[in-house]
């Protein structure tokens, strides 16, 4: 039986890629028509988006220099959407990427034990608000820095940070870091990088472990910035390394056994932002790059998009845009 | 019996702490009489000094704000000379800190398996050409780097390099490191830091490391070189480490066994220069560092010096000078 019929298809395209600040200019939504034939005996599948995840190492790839080495993004596995009683968006968030990323870099790069003292940086996005959490199941001493008082309050009232702290306040990064980490820090789970990092590499504790699961503060920058303090690495031993979650596919059913249990007793929380319109994608994507990054360069943010598709005629984009 | 005497003692005493390059004046010889009255059940030592080595860390340690956080370096322990075969000068090289230095960082910490690619900064020092005869010994392909045509040809035709070149030569480090390693690094073992370091990030393959030994391009800066590349520890799942064998003096005797084993057999070489009297120990140090510095500032550089004193009047100074 061929069952092939004409559906309606729209995209966001990149058109340029892009140097310094991303403008509206550089994307495109494209109307088209597809066949949704698939040839007899091919274990093909044709997928219909409901989600899709927009996060900040996107603008990273739309650089031309980063685009052409980085492989692209593994596609969606439907057998990933294993348990139906949690929102469907979670699989785009806590029970995706996001998610497989804070439970690989902390578990796996972090050695994290009880008592030490963890500093997570974009604390409030994706991935940083759910490291806190797992550093904290460990016993951690758990401090988080985001851009504002609100993702501040929500941090220490609602996801379990022992301490946390508004970056842009004061304009003394140094100060706020001797503060908040009167013992140091043995542990810090990188987001954000440049200015950031070389304060942090000072207030490091002997035998430290960075973890660098992102740098969304140099995303935007034509040269990125320098890192000063390296030599911190010899005289307090220190470990760093980066990672990605797309090496760590297979472990994908691990975590979400280990995640939906604590979803389920809401030991592990997750905050996310919704928004509506696959065509208004890119202006939201915009405007939240543009409003955080005007500010300040030592600047982070976490973004995830998704797409809901209800129907042909009718989608909703859906974005979580906490920092 | 009290076999209390006065005896003659030299010392060279840092007079400032340096700034940029050390001058003559930063240094002063001094001269003064010491009893050698140990108390009776006293368990303390005597200690005549034979060699003293004299390390690239040690301007490190010269500035102000280095000086207050790094411990002192640990006394050296008579019961390390073990074996009476080899010449006693090496137990300030080979079979001291450096060859400590060597072992540890490049069994520790760089996870080498044969057919891996080892880059050596500085591979003619005190460290580097250890770590690159230890990756030979691993099945490694190993190409170091060093700042004369003389010493490229030193780690090729003696001391089993599979290839070296001279980093100074063509000005182009990004084309030197795109010509010798066409199939990218997977080890680098890191002892210059700066430029070269910044480079390398970029020539470095899929889960590769760098192991921190030291960052000799960057002790006599002000303020040291801002590295821009570390995004390439995310997109190549990078890990850098630093190191330091004082925390690794129980290893000692294991080290000690292993080393003199393959002396003995002359498949382990060891590279050194000598020269002499402790009142020239701070113009030699300062004629080496300047000669090398004011070429480059990317330049790299191992020094070992060493005190011979053969008695209260005659004093030999000896130093290792290979780059």
């Amino acid at each position: 039986m061929d069952s092939s019929m004409m559906l309606a298809n729209k995209q966001v395209v990149l058109k340029n890629y892009v140097e310094g600040y991303p403008k509206e200019s550089d994307f495109e939504v494209r109307s088209s028509m597809i066949s949704s034939h698939i040839p007899q005996r091919s274990k093909g599948l044709f997928v219909k988006n409901l989600y899709l995840a927009c996060d900040p190492y996107m603008r990273h790839r739309m650089s031309h220099h980063i685009s052409k080495d980085v492989p692209l993004l593994a596609s969606f596995n439907p057998g990933f959407i294993k348990y139906t009683d949690v929102p469907l968006s979670y699989y785009a968030g806590i029970l995706g990427m996001p998610g497989l990323a804070a439970y690989i870099g902390f578990n796996n790069l972090c050695s994290a034990k009880e008592g030490d003292v963890v500093y997570v940086s974009s604390a409030a996005g994706g991935v940083g608000q759910l490291v806190g959490q797992f550093a904290k199941m460990e016993g951690c001493y758990v401090v988080g820095s985001t851009s504002t008082d609100e993702k501040v309050h929500l941090l220490k009232s609602q996801l379990g940070f022992d301490d946390a702290f508004n970056y842009k306040q004061g304009n003394d990064l140094a100060g706020a870091l001797k503060r908040h980490f009167p013992k140091g820090i043995d542990v810090y789970f990188e987001n954000v990088g440049g200015n950031m990092l070389d304060e942090v590499l000072l207030h490091m504790n002997l035998n430290g472990r960075i973890a660098v699961s992102g740098m969304i503060s140099q995303y935007n920058l034509k040269k990125p910035d320098g890192i000063h303090n390296l030599f911190c690495l010899i005289s307090k031993r220190l470990r760093m390394e980066g990672f990605s979650e797309l090496d760590f596919r297979h472990k994908v059913p691990e975590y979400l056994e280990f995640a939906i249990q604590l979803i389920r007793e809401k030991k592990l929380l997750f905050v996310e932002d919704i928004a509506e319109g696959l065509e208004n994608a890119a202006s939201a994507f915009l405007v939240f790059i543009m409003g955080e990054m005007s500010e300040s360069r030592s600047f982070k943010f976490q973004l995830t998009e998704k797409l809901k598709n209800l129907g042909e005629n009718k989608k909703i984009l859906c974005f979580k845009a906490i920092c």
